[in-house]
């Protein structure tokens, strides 16, 4: 467990190059980046922007640790309900 | 980043036993098992419980995949905040 925070840590970090928030472009690269996989629209410009503004509780227009883990709450809420709902099925 | 939220779902589920929550024991579990690297309190069962008591939002004596998330999201903010903090220094 230690090293998957560290990860979300390390991920931010490199995205922000250091700095606190992460500007449009760092966000946008890291969504395309690391959530291809697991996010539908993650390659799509006009949703990730959407997104950026649905994080954004501050209104900056950046995104900051605390706002980039929402989003990380959210994929892995909704990963988990995936999960919990297939298990429900095959049983 | 896939692989880290994997983890981050997956160690709850099995915590859980593929339950919705985690009763006191399967938390106390968990935070032993997977956070004593990186949380000091985690085996005082004191201090475990003032814990859980603390993320325990909605006050039902369990605690919730998203108020584990809660949890999860402190333990990376610490850990981004003192990666920040010796950055600063070491410039």
């Amino acid at each position: 467990m230690e090293s998957a925070i560290k990860t979300l840590v390390t991920t931010f970090i490199s995205s922000s190059k250091g700095k606190e928030n992460l500007d449009s472009k760092g966000f946008k690269n890291l969504v395309e980046k690391q959530f291809s996989s697991i996010l539908e629209d993650a390659n799509s410009a006009d949703k990730v922007k959407e997104m950026q503004q649905g994080l954004d509780a501050n209104a900056d227009g950046k995104v900051s640790f605390g706002e980039y883990l929402t989003l990380v709450g959210y994929l892995a809420q909704s990963m988990s309900d995936r999960k919990t709902a297939a298990a429900a099925q095959s049983d």
